[in-house]
This record gives structure tokens, sequence and C-alpha cells, in this order.
């Protein structure tokens, strides 16, 4: 991420399927490193800047068929390009780590692979208003129907939870496609285990890139 | 715009600096045609459908820093898909004539040429996500200085009418251009004369498309 002379920010993501612990996990790697003395920038997609989070509210909200997926790419393209210059950017040149739950890969498992035929419109689109990855990303690989439930137990946050247990099928196949991808990036953890072995694990692979 | 077999609908689009008369012209125009018999749906850019009319709210309100010019490109580019597939096309597919104030033009000029270098990133957008023109677009050419007095008098709609002389001279030459490099799409009409005149004019050129 730095540019020559720039102090070296580092940027982690947090993928998986809905009810899967990204944002407990999330949430305790921030903590544990806040506790080892590293400054840490702490967001989320959709939002994590003002003008973002406005956007955020269209995207999660209103009947499922509100946008079209190429509509809807747009829009989860212009909340991360402010996401980007707003927040992540700005804490990387202090030399920060950004901890983010959900980035590009989720646009492109859920609006890419899993609905039609998108997967080239979203990565044209990245490559032209994005044109980056994290330094690394932690894809929390979880069984679908367990993370169902627990999605719906924990009131459902979001419009993509109603599309079921098919949905998490596919975006679970999905994510495990973009990790085998781009092994380089990707750690894929097993998160069917307790809270606290999945934490151990998350902050072994982060060492990597600290 | 027609698929072989379907109704031969028409999209006239306006284009024009702030305070050219490309409202009061687009009405008599559609004003006009349908005294001639034509079904016609009239509508504006950006907005036109509703959740279009919802990022209308984004982009035109707040901060003239509120966006970055990229994320205004993006927004400005998924309100356009949501109204194309909403109304715009529907319309097409019935038949009908479609006159538009303001189309990709817009953006290619506030956008693209007025603000940075950003005419390949609006092109690119365009080309990926929307991918048409309108059958001719109306060019009503018209005085900056005279046109910026007529927009601050109207009450100021936009946050851009905030951007002064140097911006309407700048967006002047800017859609100029355009209609040079596209010919056969635009048609450029002088709107410094009476409103009689210039509606006359506008409507002989749309028969051209009829």
């Amino acid at each position: 991420m730095a540019a020559p002379g720039a102090p070296a920010g580092r940027f982690i993501s947090f993928e998986g399927i809905d009810g899967s612990g990204k944002s407990t996990q999330a949430r305790r790697l921030v903590a544990a490193l806040r506790e080892a003395g590293h400054e840490v920038t702490h967001t989320r997609e959709p939002g994590g800047a003002p003008g973002a989070e406005v956007i955020r509210e269209l995207v999660l909200t209103g009947a499922q068929d509100r946008w079209s997926p190429e509509t809807e790419i747009l829009l989860f393209t212009a909340a991360r390009r402010d996401h980007l210059e707003r927040t992540i950017r700005p804490a990387l040149a202090e030399g920060k780590l950004v901890i983010c739950d959900r980035f590009a890969d989720s646009t492109r498992v859920y609006q890419g692979l899993t609905r039609g035929d998108l997967t080239a419109k979203v990565d044209a689109l990245h490559e032209l208003m994005i044109g980056m990855e994290p330094d690394m990303t932690i894809l929390l690989d979880a069984d679908p129907a367990t993370s169902l439930a627990r999605g719906i137990q924990r009131g459902g946050e979001l419009r993509f939870e109603g599309f079921g247990l098919e949905m998490q099928e596919r975006a679970r196949a999905g994510f495990l496609s973009l990790a085998a991808a781009a092994p380089e990036r990707f750690r894929v953890i097993d998160a069917g285990r307790s809270e606290d072995e999945v934490a151990g694990d998350i902050l072994d692979a982060a060492q990597a890139v600290l």
C-alpha cells in the first residue's frame, strides 16, 4: 500500500457468509492489536464514511428488487470509493492498521457470482474505480446452515439474508473460489470451532502483514 | 434503439448549460408532439425513476465537497442505470417518444471535462454500465453570463450553479466539443433568440427522428 517514503499502513479485510462470525472476530482482532500497541482503524462495508453510510442505507433497505444487480454494484462501488478516500487511505497514510468488515470480495460474491453473470462487470468496475486490494483478507469459512440460523437469530440486519440457504451455499462456494484464485492474499480460517480458537488463528495469521 | 420486430421508440435528450432554457424548451417540445398525436414520456436527469430520484437527492444537496468527482460519477451512473431500466427502456419498448432533460453528456461535461481529467473514466463507466446514446441530442447553446444570471434568478436548484461564470464557460465549451465529435447525433440550437424561435427550430430538428 505504501508509496516510497510514506509510513507503511496495513489493510486487513474480513470476509465470509452472513453469520460466520466476521464482526465478532474483527472486534477481537482489533482489541488484541490495540492491546499490543498498534494504532488501529476499525471500519466496515458498506459504509465506513459519512457519505458511504448514506449509500449503505440505500442498498440495505427496501424491497429486494429495489435496485437491479447492475445499479446495486454501482452503488456499492460508489460507497467503497468514498470509504477508501475518506477513511481507509488517510488511515494508511498515517501508518495505521485498517481492519475492515467486508470489502470488494463481498461485492464479487454477492453481486458478481451469485446473481447472474455479472462477474466481468464487477471486476471491470473495481479495476476502473477502486484499483486496490487489502494486504490480507481473512476468510471465515463456516457451515451455510449454521451461519444462516445465526444470522436470522441476530435479527437479520441485511436485506440479503432474506435470500436463504441456497444463497448461503453459493456465497460460501464463491468466497472459496476467490481465495483459491488469490492464495497470496487470502487466509482461510475454519470458523466452525470455538470463538477463542478462531481468534487465535486469526491473530497468528495477521502477524504476516504486521 | 429498437430490436428487430420491436416497436420503434425514439429517445431525444436536451443538453446545455444551466439557465440555457432546456426545461422550458423540453416542455414545449413535449406539448407540441403530444398535440400532434405522439405518445411521449417526459423525464429528466438526475432522477426520472423512484430509485434514481433518491440518488438525485444525494448528488444535488450538501456541501460542494460532499463527494469526490469519482464518487459523483459513480452515483450519477447508478441513477442513470436505474432511470434507463425503469423508465426509458420500458417506454421505448412500447414505441413511445422519450424526451429527457439532461443525459450522459451532462456527466461527460460536468464531471468529465470541467473537474480534472476524468474524461476517460466517465467514458469507460458509460461504456460498461449504460452502453447507449439518445437518437438525437438537442444542445441549447447559450451565452454563459446571461444563462448564469437566469439560473441564479430561478433560485439555483443545483449545487453546481454555485460554481460561477468560469464553470459556465468551460461547460459551454465542453458541450460544443461533444457536439463537434458526434455531429450525427447532436443538433446545436442557438438559444439566444426568442423562446418561440428556439421552439420552432427544435420542433423542425425533431422531425428527423420521428
